[in-house]
């Protein structure tokens, strides 16, 4: 069994990146310049944008930290959009979610210019993507391909069932793993909370890519031996013994499914860190396109 | 066995969106008015623009028709697309494909304004039919949905194969059918050139929708007792013995199918008259929206 691991592979692609940035520095070429806009004191939000901001710090990108207040208006978040969009220092930003409830967050993403949506989350980018054209994919659906890439996973024709069609994960996997390129050309099999035979269909899945945020949902007598599984889920779960309080599952019940995969992400340390990872990749991107 | 008859059900919408437009008349409201670019002589392409143009006609909307010659400069056509966007008469027009090779076809699409791209082809509003928000869809997809909506088919928790993964086709629908909504909420697998078991694949399929191009491909073999079938293949068969020197065959067997299926589209008469009903329905949104 292969154990993938997004950790180590994100470090690797974070030594790429800080290699490319001081490539740049001696060059003089511009730094790359992530943003990130936090509103309120969520948490999980706390934790992920700092996160991304120290990643920016290991490896040479600038980074601006825009905390706002929990009861922002919807108008003067608009107006911080369009400042960043004007803001040529930057080359790309993300305004983290989930948004307070009070702001339409479909406004907030149209406005954000397609360029600086290092996200992907942006439809320009998204219809992009879908069509194989040049676009910002989203960063954890991007994580992914890389990950499943890097370890040299064959997809073509193979049975790939992704769980879950959210805009920001199961939809754009779904896609990009059905479409040509890299981790691509498989046979993939979108399900979903109406879906009935959820078993029937993983257990032929010869990948299957878990993104639904049920702790556990995916246990050995779900899958065939020799899958491989990719386990996007991370569910805070209480756990009074813990020194948080709590402790982080994925989708899958790893103990067990892991003996009978392949290959298998780890919950934490597998698709997570890649995401991060390839929101720098993306900011980077953002950056060259400017050379 | 049910007849899924698009012919009628687009002839339907017809007259539905003719008695919108006579109301716009009597509101002194604007009529609809609906362009078409065609380059060149190709015998397809002069047959799909000439029956747009006449089902404009046919239910009161304006139209014009633009011919360029097949030699025409990428420059001159992008010029041309512009003015169109300017054009405040115009609420949608269509370029019709495929273009002259020396054009490229990216190039135009992404010039065409996505407000007047009633074809849905232009990836910002690809992106936001994939996101769910308010887009022109493509009036192919578009159209099965409403056919399988007209005629009361059950999608919810079936499982649907979309036989294909084209931008126009195979990857919208298969989007479509797997979202909630008309015609949605469908477990939904994309098989392309590269799958390997597609007869084990249509076999279990509740719903197996073909964009493929391949003349009487689907088998009734293939297929189990009471699936519903909706065949989006039209190619040209050469047949000397038939008065245009060919007749259409669809991706269907459609003889032998059509004994195991409970319902099944005809080729023609199935889903390529909903394609043009849908064109017109787009066009009129367009309209709509600018009330």
């Amino acid at each position: 069994m292969i154990l993938l691991d997004g950790k180590k592979i994100a470090n690797d692609l974070k030594v790429e990146i800080k290699r490319v940035v001081e490539q740049r520095v001696e060059d003089e070429k511009k730094i790359p310049h992530l943003a990130a806009v936090l509103i309120g004191n969520d948490g999980a939000s706390l934790t992920y944008v700092g996160s991304k901001v120290r990643s920016c710090d290991q490896i040479g990108f600038k980074s601006t930290l825009i905390r706002l207040e929990e009861n922002i208006s919807e108008k003067i978040l608009l107006q911080k959009i369009y400042e960043l969009n004007q803001d040529d220092s930057l080359d790309g930003y993300i305004v983290q979610l989930p948004l307070p409830k009070h702001i339409d967050e479909e406004k907030i993403l149209l406005a954000i210019d397609p360029n600086k949506d290092v996200d992907g989350f942006h439809p320009a980018n998204f219809g992009k993507m879908a069509l194989e054209m040049e676009a910002f994919i989203p960063a954890t659906p991007f994580g992914i391909i890389e990950l499943i890439d890097r370890y040299g996973i064959e997809t073509s024709g193979k049975h790939c069932v992704v769980i879950g069609r959210s805009h920001i994960v199961g939809r754009p996997i779904s896609i990009l793993m059905s479409q040509k390129g890299k981790a691509g050309n498989a046979t993939v099999t979108v399900a979903h909370s109406r879906t009935k035979n959820i078993k029937e269909l993983t257990l032929n899945a010869d990948i299957i890519i878990s993104a639904l945020g049920i702790p556990e949902f995916l246990r050995a007598d779900m899958v065939k031996k020799g899958v491989v599984v990719i386990d996007v889920g991370i569910t805070r779960v209480p756990d009074k013994g813990a020194p948080k309080g709590y402790v982080i599952k994925g989708d899958v019940a790893f103990d067990e499914v892991s003996k009978k995969a392949s290959a298998i992400t780890p919950v934490p340390g597998g698709v997570g860190p890649m995401t991060i990872a390839m929101l720098l990749k993306n900011t980077l991107l953002a950056c060259q396109r400017k050379d």
